[in-house]
């Protein structure tokens, strides 16, 4: 992704779901422009708190190891992992499926998978979402979690997959259900360490559901352009002219002056609330409106993130088409973007610079500079402007931030990539890597069956995890089809689990 | 494994290969006999040194990362990882074998796995011997490394395979041959390791062979007598006399008082080279014989802990039932014994009790108070004194030696073994795990085919990791047909890798 500086800097790897903190590392080197995404922070926080009200599950917590693989004394400190239940459909000894929380409130997730909960009755599953260790309430430290490497230090991806193997190994015994199989869902980073976990886990899990899940977005496994690539053929594909006016906004963001005056201008035709310190602050609230919504052109209507129509893709573009010629490009651009920002039309003016207290939530940066660097660069084909990345200049930053250095090669070590045809063609079973081409992160993903059983299911028009939104009456045959197969691959991994339990 | 008191007392599990330290948790107790086994770690070193000199591979030393799965700054520490090598028969961009060393030394492993150089040339492999951590001179701290929980805390499994996984990849990268096939071979616990390898890193080696690897040794896979009752069924497939003998043999013991001119005269009948301190030496000195006798059963005369003849306990046998019918049996098991201490009749007194100096080398006996809790008990129809297993007594022994609770759960939830057909007839490939039934660790390993490529090769009259020793012009037939097998099974996946590398 992109830096701060327009041309040579280095570009971070972003949270797959969240994308929080869109390119913290630039956001670090002093008096460079801050290059967050917009304010919707707050506004999350607000959804979650709603959410909340709502699910149908019940929250639990437990008491989890903090260090899995060492055996110091601080090892064996206890904390309490936050999950959600719901057993209204469960039959015991049925299946259980399992969410594996990624880098967030788990109840935000639970909200957004209502898939699990659409299948429930048909499998007569129990369902349990599990929070991500240093996410939501799921703090070892508490608020002091995320303050300093010396907490941080024991959030990685192997800590979570572990804590879930305890937890749902601990939860099977006390229901006295050990016999019950085990499917586990995630989406984004959670469709990730879904994949991962039945990979490492298979004991534990019989099988996977990876939606979304950018599994091949580390080291040069995917070409390093694909991510911004894929943004702006989703809008090249809406309208070329679209694509065209994005592209040319940035030059004419760039030839603002810094002076105060001109910043004041910028900031009243961006409609801030607070007149904006840099340019850049425009440039980043307009390329998060652009990403996230790449990510959520969903075919219907939803709110992931913030509320959209069906297809907002389109819907930015048909703004930027209706407007006459003569208009500037980075008016056109703003119009666009305002469509993510307030489809609702709730709000008077937007916050285009985040405030301090949103940089609390270090748990992705974290994540980031310690073992998922996922290289990105903007193309010259990419409606973003041109940006290279530098592992060096990533590395020094997070050094600067939290003092310690990047394991670059550490994820595809650990959970392999490379040739991932090749060593999954004749090893391991029962994954479905879901994904729809409109999501970014798809390009990151496996687009093609690994073997027989290790299946990829591509819907062209599907965006970030749409598989997983619950169902609507307005869900396009394509959706209801590709959640369908889903089904059917599960009931079959469950039809062969309880005719081995048989032959034993 | 009976502890020192004789009925009720916990027993803890042993190392696989080495067995260093019986009993270790008895021997904390204070005032209670100490129970180790025997002298031969002094003699050991001496054969290691010998060893040094005449195997053929180079020492190289990689710098490894301290903790794989945090960071802290702690975590990032670098220390010296030894590594063997012998690239006399590679041919560039062919297989490279690796050895995953296990619980010591690693050049001993390396002169004991002689199979891994008879086969070398003809694959024209290249070989590794990888060194684990906190043995031999892979110590993260210099000579601090054991002393304490807070060295001990980073040496685990889980830990020592990325260890390997981190190695081997650097490895290759550094030799340009990163499309070379990687197979892992390991025997006892490093079979263990060879076998979790390539279940947790399929994508760094295409294949294991796991020898003596008693994977499922762990909770209640494996009956908890299953270990004992080998080790007397060896004895009694020799000779019913001998078992009984033996079995009588403790009483004797037990009836000897402890006043100290009982004990000089038990030490002259048993050629102590120092008046013992208690009739536990004896009992633990003869034990030891028996087990590992039973152990290193092989069917040809070798040297791995100690020289042996072929068929050692057929041999100690012969002893025992060459006596007159009115000796006393502690007299015959002694007699029996000498065969293991000293059969190249070189000894001239035998060191019943350790000195202090060789309980050093505690990695092991750390290793089963963390995470290597495999409990063993003596039925009634052992030859043993009958003993049982209480994990709350072994876990205060932990707690009184290191501070730290065993998770006695932990293995089976990272690496699996419950139902461990249901599991792996779906998931997984290439492993063997080959075993002969001589040796007692057999019972814990894999000794029927899980699936079409993760096979057991099983012998009747096989020991310890018999495969992986080097050929001799004495190996019976089964031998040869075993390491025949496990050739053409490494050829098989070799020829596939080589034929999915071109399909890609």
């Amino acid at each position: 992704m992109a830096s701060a500086s327009s041309s040579s800097s280095s570009s971070s790897s972003s949270s797959p779901l969240f994308f929080l903190i869109l390119v913290f590392a630039a956001a670090l080197v002093e008096s460079m422009p801050v290059f967050v995404p917009g304010s919707y922070q707050g506004s999350l926080k607000k959804q979650i708190k709603k959410v909340e009200q709502k699910i149908p599950y019940k929250t639990h917590y437990f008491p989890q190891v903090l260090d899995h693989f060492n055996f110091h004394s601080k090892s064996y400190r206890i904390f309490y992992q936050k999950y959600l239940m719901n057993s209204k459909y469960w039959q015991k000894g049925g299946p259980i499926f399992v969410y594996t929380g990624n880098e967030g409130d788990i109840d935000w997730f639970a909200a957004n998978t209502g898939f699990m909960l659409d299948i429930a009755p048909k499998f007569h599953a129990l369902l349990v979402f599990i929070e991500h260790r240093f996410y939501g309430e799921s703090l070892p430290f508490g608020k002091k979690s995320t303050k300093s490497a010396e907490t941080l230090g024991y959030l990685s991806s192997q800590q979570a997959l572990a804590d879930y193997a305890v937890l749902i190994r601990s939860l099977k015994k006390n229901l006295s259900s050990e016999a019950s199989p085990v499917v586990v869902f995630g989406g984004s980073y959670g469709g990730m360490l879904a994949a991962w976990f039945r990979l490492k886990y298979p004991h534990i899990a019989i099988g996977a559901v990876a939606s979304s899940a950018p599994i091949l977005q580390f080291e040069d496994i995917t070409p390093w352009s694909s991510f911004y690539d894929a943004v702006s053929q989703d809008f090249k594909d809406a309208s070329l002219n679209c694509y065209e006016v994005i592209k040319g906004s940035w030059a004419e963001l760039e030839a603002v002056s810094s002076s105060k005056r001109s910043l004041a201008k910028l900031s009243k035709d961006f409609r801030a609330c607070k007149n904006i310190y840099s340019i850049y602050s425009a440039r980043n609230w307009l390329w998060s409106a652009f990403v996230y919504t790449a990510m959520v052109n969903y075919a219907t209507e939803a709110n992931f993130m913030k509320p959209l129509p069906a297809y907002p893709v389109e819907e930015m573009c048909k703004i930027i088409d209706g407007f006459p010629r003569g208009v500037k490009k980075l008016r056109k651009a703003f119009a666009a973007a305002t469509l993510y920002y307030n489809y609702s039309k709730t709000e008077k003016c937007f916050n285009l610079e985040n405030d301090s207290d949103d940089h609390g939530l270090h748990g992705w940066d974290w994540q980031t500079c310690t073992e998922m660097v996922m290289p990105m660069t903007c193309s010259n084909e990419s409606m973003f402007q041109p940006s290279s990345f530098s592992y060096k200049e990533f590395a020094d930053n997070c050094m600067r931030e939290y003092g310690v250095i990047p394991r670059e090669h550490w994820i595809t070590t650990e959970f392999g990539g490379m040739r991932i045809k090749q060593v999954l063609k004749r090893f391991g079973s029962n994954i479905i890597f879901s994904n729809g081409l409109q999501d970014p992160w798809s390009r990151g993903s496996v687009l093609k069956n690994l073997s027989s059983s290790i299946v990829a299911l591509v819907t062209e028009k599907g965006a970030h995890h749409a598989d997983f939104r619950a169902a609507s009456k307005h869900d396009p045959d394509w959706l209801i089809k590709q959640r369908t197969q889903e089904v059917e691959i599960i009931q079959k991994w469950l039809h062969e689990y309880y005719i081995d339990i048989k032959e034993d």
